[in-house]
Order: structure tokens, then C-alpha cells, then sequence
């Protein structure tokens, strides 16, 4: 209900402050019975966490994880699950500066006014920092989902002006950047390496798919799988837009070239990225996001600050130079838990469904 | 909760099939005192209804509109407010060849998957249809917002090919097509005319933009006020992609390009689409989303019956080539919606903060 | 979400007043494929209906309820249940000179300064006219819980200080009391007939009861299954307390006297009303309510108007002298609806959960 | 959304079983500004904690609290507050025996058919301990509400068969028993000290109250405020019924006795306990609610096992004789939780009204 949860039947509600003492999560409605500890959610945590190659902030947070509640002998019992953790490497004395100032693309004005109060220490709530507990609570969702046959990946499409076309999963593993193309790799640190000296900073595009994926998800009209996804997805910080499928392509499609024809063998194309009337299709979901430059960059820009009067101003701190470039695990976990929230779902009112059209997967 | 509403604090709840006996809505949350009445709503079903020029579906529907509650002596009451429109031309016998086929691109095979059981009428609940409930809900949000001096307005940005740059608001109203540029329309309509030559449908791109929205609407981290818009805008049917602001643009931007700075006069840029940190920013919430082609042509194409077996389709009955077109009104319902729903959710929780700084709106 | 809906998958929402031209309610979240049909509502209507004998009010509504959406053929979709009963018997003009007065223990004098505005005639939204949508979109909940073994009935247990023991389902129908004891129901004629004659009104005591539920039912912490019953039971206007099994007298007894022990035959006793920690354990679920005493009556009381001044208030219109005499079928309502939906939250959560203990019934 | 969590605007989630790491909350939605520390929780934390008195269980824990989110400064920042209390004197040892029975009364037969897992350590999730939670939450409530010049209180009004007659606040806080009649104490100490010697349990009748509660709160007609209060306090395990105001008294009272008649100089009385229509009417908010005896004691019943097998049960650990002991700092919180839910409610849709009517106080 409230502004800090997330999902139906599968909840997710979290808080933690960048420089505050911890970040902390409860996920409501894991059902009971999944094996489920620590290292289940350390693999992804570690997989978003800072720090793990130059280009990427240099803050070091171990990113541990407890489980509080909710496992019992190893097992979740249905009851809700806490995860804590702590905060071991803020530097809050390099914000003192920016106390009474508005760094520009922030969230630092807008909450000024939101609020009347905010915690300037290193963005406080509206830090990437709170999205370790979502990678937390998308590994559950993960776990439970592998466990129905459904996979959950992602891979950076593109990094500023470089397209990165997919060349296998085993790629997106071996490199900083979840790349597919291991050829691409050194351009893009070439890239990044400039964009460093150029004291810039730059955007990107995730590309997020889940496979083995039931017909049947999504709540028409509102809760359409692709309406909550697209919730998910832009509830990150810096996503600024978000494609189900053949996305803003479609615009330029005919009917005949968009529509996914069906065959006995299968789907013939997926330009509907695995939704049909917001309920999925069989087709593996696909969903791309675009990430926006880092805001915290060094070279001075113009602002203002909480009187009114112009400043200059040049954010200090440690920084993504592209926030992008750890945004695949979290765009993984929000697809997580919109799948694990609207499989649950669809178990609680179709339960008794079955028909004896066979579930068609895309050639 | 269900489905079928949507917002938190104004709730709308709706249901209708494209070929049952009515269209039925309840608005909860409109504050009290607000004249209103049955022609605060007509004029918005009016522009979204369809048969008004020979680019949409011929399908007659007068689209009236019922008050049925919530209305006392012309003003609302605060209780929820009942709306009822009768559907007046169905023509379902169109419709029976298609009871055991999936149409492909529609939501035919994943109804029958999710269900079980499906009204295969012009769509049933998947048919546009529902979308005139959107409008007539959207219709009251508007009429508050603009109490409160916010304006949500749209246009065509883009049909098939053809981009529209934005010139005047005036021309909107002046064309089947919302196209803001009054050159650009004959253009529109050559374009439409071949493509209904060719049996074929395209897809379109359709921009919102609300302005005079005060700083700090949206709730951190998962209902910023972008994400809400884009579940909001996703829901609608055909729409596969939402951007805010420089939306996919941002990927292959610099920090120093997409950071919109901040002067006493004002924001110099809006990278943001009015949205920082997922809370409004005084400037103005601009979005774009992106609709596919219809899904209903009368090419034939290859799909499957409930059986499995292979089949040739046509999809006949009265579509619109082009979705899009009368896609205007119903995007702005839904800004309409989202913004009405977090002016209320930010009066309960922020009534007393209040800050001497100004507010800034763009240059 | 709103205020006016009920249930998280099983949602009903409601509006209407009691001189507005129409009640309507969605009801989202019913299973496809059940057969439902308009008689299906309107046997449980006409349980509620007003004017059916000398002891309720002798307003004259048929209460004929129009399915709008939903259902196909005879049967469920999964879509939003669109229903609708016009208003027919209003007279309005008895309420004008009520319009700038508060009766005592009306929603008058809490309408009048939460809203600043009110719907005066015959109580507006506070009227109980708005159970009648609950009665429906119970009966829809009745019908399903029926298919799975799941009977919810109801009986008035005390009216006034006339306590009345339970001797027999048979009696409740034949009636106009819901009384189970068909030898008290001359001595309740004879007292409501007095009561008329004294120009008064009087509480009474309903309890419902649900059996054949299996174990599991219940979301602990919060939404337990009697705090939810709590919730819908207290939600009915007039009631002004809620027990599950020995309620209030669960107080002066012992730990040895209350706990109900388990043999392998079943339960012993049902203090626990057939939840324990919350959640359903196969015992009949056990609920009272009191209902308070109509406030509408024609001995004149003292009151203010809306400027504060003291007035002499008399109550006219047509009003029950016992509200409680029509309020077994809106507690079944309610009762029916909340288990509906756990049974879902149950199948959503914990679809995959067997064990071998067998499910005990009480003895 | 989810089971663990209450209240839509203010909303309070918790996780924790009793013989878990530890309890955690997350409490979203108190406005920004106020004032808080641990201390300001501390206070109701160690009013609830248990083994203060001998006639509570002789679990030893300091119940101290840790703010990790939300608060920066000194002051809430809007953020969501997430609460920690480590458990520290689990003798988890204590209940290795009842892994495979179930114990009369508990939630233990309910939970392992619902969830087919359970924590048995000292009762999991099901255990008073959760309660905790609540408490720390509901004090961050009253904080508020103190600022707005609402006051919650409590005491106990019976224990087993003992009425207790108010006297004076200054009595509750006197003794253990939140008792407000110092000459009743005595009597108690006397009753739970022979209780102990019998080795049973017995229950007691909580009321509280909030004074100074402005008109308006309560949204109609599911959302009631006594609707949601009834909610509220059933979901305190052990509750079997909730009264608002005269309560079940209501069933044998005349209109004429039960309507709280206005003057300008206030409401007459109070037998609508402060809530009119669903509505707060400016009197103050008067609930009662029935405890049962605790399940946990020594003397011998019968029960089964796991496997459906007949078995004699003891239950041994550390227990209250009476949960009703401390009771009343849980019943306060959920009120004042409640109260805080429906203000920040009340502030987002009737913000703009104002009515001339003064707000009558009862006399």
C-alpha cells in the first residue's frame, strides 16, 4: 500500500538511507517449503555490488545479508521474510557541502520540496544504495521461479552511442559490464576510460528476459503483466523509459510485419515480447530499458540552493560513471518479483483452469 | 486491490466487455464540492469516441454517460461516484467464425490460457472498449486538476512513418488525428487512405504533457510518480513502450547534455521529463508512449484453433486501422489519473511541510 | 483501496445512494467458468428486501438486479461482475426538512464535517440501502463457496432483551425474524408490534456461521481471518460489535474451560469460533454481531443544526424499528465474502502444501 | 498488501518470530518532521515488556530498539522507518517436545495445515512476541497524534470475572496491571497468585479510548474508522471480540436510550463509543476488547499428533497466565495506528473543507 512496497501477493517492502545504519526488507508472501539462505541472495548481491572494477564506484560495501525471519531449518515457512543489511562504508563528511544545494538531475530539489527535509548524505533514500535490498528480494523470487522452470536474465544493450548486439549468456558473466559480446568488452573500456578523464558520465540500455514463462499472467485491465512490469522497471532510479517487445519500433510496424503468427510448432516471432492483452503469452517476456546518465559528475554545472540564489556546482563523492553498468541485476530482480507476484495470482483465481490447447513457446 | 482498479487514494474500478450490455465504472476519492455533471465527461468521451471520421471504426456509439451516485445538487459528495454507459451497436454476429480461433497479436490464445473460458465478442474485456471508462474517470480528474491549475493535454507525435513536430496546441483540436501540426495533416490522411487500401495497420507514438503540476508529487522508491505513469500508460491496450522525458534518448546522452540546471528563472532543459528522483519537479511531466499497429487487419495470416490445429485467418468486424488516432484521450485520462491520485497521496502525508524556496517552473 | 471496496482478490466495490437514481457494484476476482445468472443474486435480495412484512420499513423496492459484464454464456469469465439495481421507491421529499439538521446518532452531524456536503435524502450513502449490493456480490460469493462444500447461514440469536436459542435452520426461513425457534416468534411479533406503539426501536443480536471451510484460511499477522471478519462484519452500518466463537465471555474463562481439545474424532468444543492463531481450522467458523437500535424514530429528541443552534428533531420517512430484523442476510453477505477471499490468498500461497494429518470437524 | 502489513497511508509492516534473530519493522508513511528517537519508543516497549511483575512470563528481554532508517538528525524524514529489536533469551530447548503435537488452542494444528512447516519454537510467527513490533510502531502514532492534540490511552476493565471500575489514569500506571482503581489491585494479586496455584489461565477486557480526535475520520463504507479498528484490535492474537462504544449492550437498548443526543455544548453521551455513520464525531473513541485465556498452561489436555494420533499434552516454556496483563500498551498502539491511518486519509480528500458548524465535545 505504501509508497516503499512493492507487489500483491509476493510484497516487497523496503527502506535504508545510503549513509544511514542499514538497509532493511520484508518480503511477504514467499510460499512456504523453498530452501532458501544466505548465499542464495549473496550470488546477486555480489553481482550489483560497488566497487568490483574500476568502472564502478569505489565504495566498499560488503553488501552481507541476514535472514532475520521467516527460514526455519532452512526452509521458508510462509511467514514473512527480514533481510538487514548494514552499512559499512559511508563517507558522509563529503556531502556536508551540498547541504544547502540542489545538484542538478537529483532528486534533491524535488524532495526539498516533497519534504521540507532531507538526508543529503550521499542522496539518502533516493540513492541506487536501496536497490540492494531489491536484488535481495529478487534472488527469493528467483530461487522460487527456478523451481517452476522459469529463468530470469539480463544483459547491457548499449552503453552510450555503442550497440551491443546479443551473442550468448556465457558472455554476460565474464566481464564488468554484462556484456553478451565478449568482443565488444575492450570498446567498451576504451569508452569508459575516456568518459572518466572527460569527468563525464553516460547512459545505457538493459535488455531483461525470462523464459519457461506460463500463459496466463497478468491481471486485465490495469494489473496487465506488462503495466506492472513497466511499474517495476521505471521504479528504478535513472530508468527513464521502458519497451515491452518491439517497444517504440512498433510505431513505425505494419500489422502484418508486428503480428506474432502462431503455428503448431510455435510462435513465429515475438514482437509482443511474450504479452498478449497484457497476460503472457508463452513467449519468452522481453523488456528493455533505458538507463539516464549518471547525475553526479564533477565537471561544474548551474543551480541554485534552498534560498534561491545561483551556485556552481561540482558533485563530489564516489560515483558510477554509468549507472547502467550494475542496473542488470536489479532490472532482474524487479522482473522477478512481477513474475513471482503475478504467478501467485494467477494460482488464486484460475486455479481450476485447464484447457487442452497446447502452450505454444517461440521457435 | 483488484485487477481492475487503479490508484490508491483515487480509485477508479472498471468493467465491460466491447459486447456486453453496458460499461460500468466507480470513482473513489474525488473530494468533495467539485461541480460536476454528465457534461464535464461527454466532452472527453467525445473526442476518444469512435466513427467520427472515416480513419477509425465505423462502429456507432454515442458513448452517453450516466451519473449514478456520488453526485448531489450538481457537486460531489465525496462518496464514490457510479458510471454507466450503455453499449448501443454491437454487431456480434461478426464475431462467432472466430469463437475457436486465436486472432494473432490479440489477447484471443492468452485469455483462453489464463480462463478457460472467453467472450469472444469484438474482444470482450480485451476490446478497447473499456477505454471509454478510462476517459469518463480521467474527465473528473481533469476538471479537479485544472481547480488546481494543472492542465494535462496530448497529441500524435508520430503515425506509422510520418514524425509530427510539436506546433500549437490549437491545431489538436482541429483534426481526426490530434496532430499538432496543421500542414502535416493532409499528409495523415494520404497516409491512412493507402494503408487502408493495402488491408494493412501501422502503429503510432502519442505524447502527454501536464503542466502547472506542483514540486513533490510521487512516493518514493516504488510509486515515484514515473513509475505509477508508466503502469498508468502501459495499461492501456496496444502500448508497447513509455518514455519520460528524453526517455531512450538519455542512453546515448553525456551527464552534462541530459542534466537539466537550475537558475533562479528556472530549469534550463527538461532531460527529466519533470520527474527527479520519481518525485514532480515544478516542471512539466512530459511523456511518450509508443502503440502498435492493430492487431485486427483483414490480411490473412497463419495461426492455430483451441485444437491446435493450423489455421488461416481474417480478422473482420469494424476496427481502427490505427489505434493511435483516438489513443489522445485516453493517455491523458490516465496522466490525468496519476496526477489526481498523488496530489491526494501527498496532501495526507506532506500538508504541513512548507519551504521558502521558490518554485521553479521551465524557461 | 478505496474506502468503498472490500477484499484483496476478491475485491467488491460499491456505490450508490439511497434516493441516486442506481446502486452498482464491481465484483472482481471470481473464478471463471461458474454458472451465475441474475436468480442467483435475487433469491439472497429478497431475503434483504425491504416491505416484505409489518416489521421493516414499508419502502417498496423490487431490488431486481442486472448483471452488466462478467459473464458469457451463463458462465464467469475471470472478468470484472458489473452489477446494477435501480432506485424506484424514493420519496425524496421527506427528507427536506431534515436538510440543516443532524438527527441524533445519524451519520448526519460526521458526514456533515468530514464532506462540508451531504446527500440529506434518507441518509444518503450512510443509508443501509447500500447492503443491498453486498447481499449481491455475497450471493456471488455464496454460490462459489457452495461448489466447494462451503455452507454459510445465519439467524437472529437475540431481539431486544429476547435471547433466542438455536433449535433449527428449517424455522430461520419460514420467518420474517431469521428467527431458529419457531415458538418465540409470536412473542417477537408481539413485541415489535408494541415497540411501534411506543414510537421506539431496539438492538438485536445476529450470528452467522460457515462450515465445511478447510483448515488454512487466514493471513497472520494482520489479516487473520477474524480480524478480517472483524473488518467486513463492523463495516455494516448499526453494528457496534463483533465476537468470533465465546467472544466477550472467553473473559471470565479458564485455559481449561476455553481450549477446545483435539481427539482423533474432531474437536471437542468451538470456543476458538474455528480460528486459531488467525488462520481457519476446519471447526465451523462462529461470529455474533450486535446491532444497535434504529436511530430514525418518531419520539423527538434534542439536536443542533448546522449553525450550531439547539433543536427539537423528529425522525420521519419509513424506517425498520429493528435494523437488525433485515441483517441476517448482509452478515451472511459478508461473511461469504470474506472467506471467498482466503480461499484464494490460500490457493495463491501455499497451492503446493499437503500434509498427511487428516483435517478434523468439530464433534 | 500483504498479511504483514496494516493501514494504507500509514502503514506498518512487521516480520519476527519469537525464537528468531529478530523482530523487524518498517513503518511507512509518518509525515516528515517529527520529532523521534529510540526513547520515544522505548517508552511503550518496556510498558509491554514482559517480566516486569510475577505475574507475567519470566522471559527476560530488553526489548531495545534500533532506528535504522527514516530519521535524520533528530527528525523523521518522510522516508520508511525500519525498526530492529534482536531477540536475546530464546530457550529455544524448551520446545523440542511439541515439534510433532498440537497444543489446544494454539496456532500450531491451523498453521501446519495452512502452511505445512512450522517454526514450533515458542510459538513462531504466532507467538504475542510479534507484538513488540507493534507497540514500537504505534508509539511513532501516538508521537504524532500527541502533536495534534490527540491523546490514546488504555487500562484493563475486568480480568476473569473481576469487573474493574475506572477510577483514574493515575492508577493505570501504577501497577502491573494497568488496573484504574488502585483498591482493586489487591484483589487481583490476589486472583492471578491462586490462578498460578491452579495452574490455569483466564481472561480480561481491555479498553481504550482516544480523546481530542477531530470529526471526520473513518472512510465509508468498508473502510469505516470502527470497521478498521474492529480490524485492528482482532488481529491481536488472543482477541475474541471487539465493542465500539455500548457495544452488545446495544442489542437490549431503546433508540431512545442509545442516541447520544446533541446540544451546542456537546454530545449528551456516548453510547456511539465516537464513531457515527463509520465516522469520528468529535466524542471520544471508546473500544473494548475480549482477551481469551492464555492456551499455554500445565494441567494436562488432550490433543494429536502430527500423525493423527491421540496424545496428552503439557505445555511447559514460560508463559503469561493472563496475556491480558499486557495487553493494554498493544490495544493502545493498534488504536493509534488506526487514528494515524485515517488522519493522513482524511488530509488527502477533504483537505479543502470547512464548515461553519463548531465540533461538539461529549459533555
Amino acid at each position: 500500500m505504501s509508497g516503499n512496497s512493492f507487489g500483491k501477493l509476493f510484497t516487497v517492502t523496503t527502506a535504508g538511507e545510503s549513509h544511514g545504519p542499514a538497509l532493511v526488507a520484508i518480503v511477504d508472501g514467499c510460499p512456504p517449503g523453498l530452501e532458501l539462505g544466505p548465499e542464495d541472495l549473496q550470488h546477486d548481491l555480489d553481482r550489483r555490488k560497488p566497487g568490483t572494477s574500476r568502472h564502478t564506484t569505489q565504495r566498499q560495501e560488503a553488501d552481507e545479508v541476514e535472514i532475520l525471519s521467516g527460514v526455519f531449518e532452512g526452509k521458508t515457512t510462509g511467514c514473512p521474510i527480514g533481510l538487514l543489511i548494514r552499512n559499512t562504508d559511508q563517507k558522509s563528511k563529503d556531502y556536508s557541502a551540498i547541504k544547502e544545494l540542489f545538484r542538478p538531475a537529483h532528486a534533491d530539489y524535488a524532495y526539498h520540496h516533497k519534504y521540507g527535509i532531507r538526508d543529503y548524505r550521499g542522496g539518502g533514500r533516493s540513492s541506487a544504495r536501496e536497490t540492494a535490498m531489491r536484488v535481495a528480494a529478487g534472488a527469493i523470487a528467483r530461487k522460487y521461479l527456478a523451481s517452476c522452470g522459469i529463468v530470469v536474465r539480463g544483459y547491457m544493450s548499449q552503453l552510450g552511442p555503442i550497440e551491443i548486439p546479443f551473442k550468448s549468456w556465457d558472455s554476460v558473466a565474464q566481464n564488468a559490464f554484462f556484456c553478451p559480446d565478449p568482443d565488444k568488452v575492450p570498446e567498451l573500456e576504451a569508452y569508459m576510460d575516456q568518459l572518466r578523464r572527460d569527468e563525464d558520465s553516460v547512459g545505457a540500455r538493459i535488455t531483461v528476459i525470462a523464459e519457461g514463462v506460463p500463459p496466463g499472467l497478468g491481471e486485465p485491465i490495469f494489473d496487465r503483466f506488462d503495466a506492472d512490469l513497466a511499474h517495476a522497471l521505471m521504479s528504478i532510479g535513472a530508468v527513464k523509459g521502458v519497451e515491452i517487445g518491439a517497444g517504440f519500433a512498433s510505431i513505425a510496424q505494419r500489422g502484418t510485419e508486428h503480428r506474432d503468427e502462431l503455428t503448431p510448432a510455435g510462435f513465429l516471432s515475438n514482437n509482443a515480447g511474450g504479452v498478449l492483452g497484457g497476460i503472457s503469452s508463452g513467449q519468452p517476456i522481453v523488456a528493455h530499458l533505458a538507463l539516464k546518465p549518471t547525475s553526479s559528475i564533477t565537471t561544474p554545472g548551474r543551480s541554485i540552493d534552498i534560498h534561491g540564489k545561483p551556485v556552481e556546482i561540482v558533485t563530489k563523492g564516489r560515483h558510477d560513471p554509468c549507472v547502467g553498468i550494475r542496473a542488470t541485476p536489479i532490472a532482474e530482480a524487479m522482473l522477478a518479483i512481477v513474475l513471482m507476484d503475478h504467478l501467485l495470482r494467477q494460482r488464486a483465481q484460475n486455479a481450476d483452469v485447464a484447457v487442452e490447447t497446447p502452450v505454444l513457446r517461440q521457435l
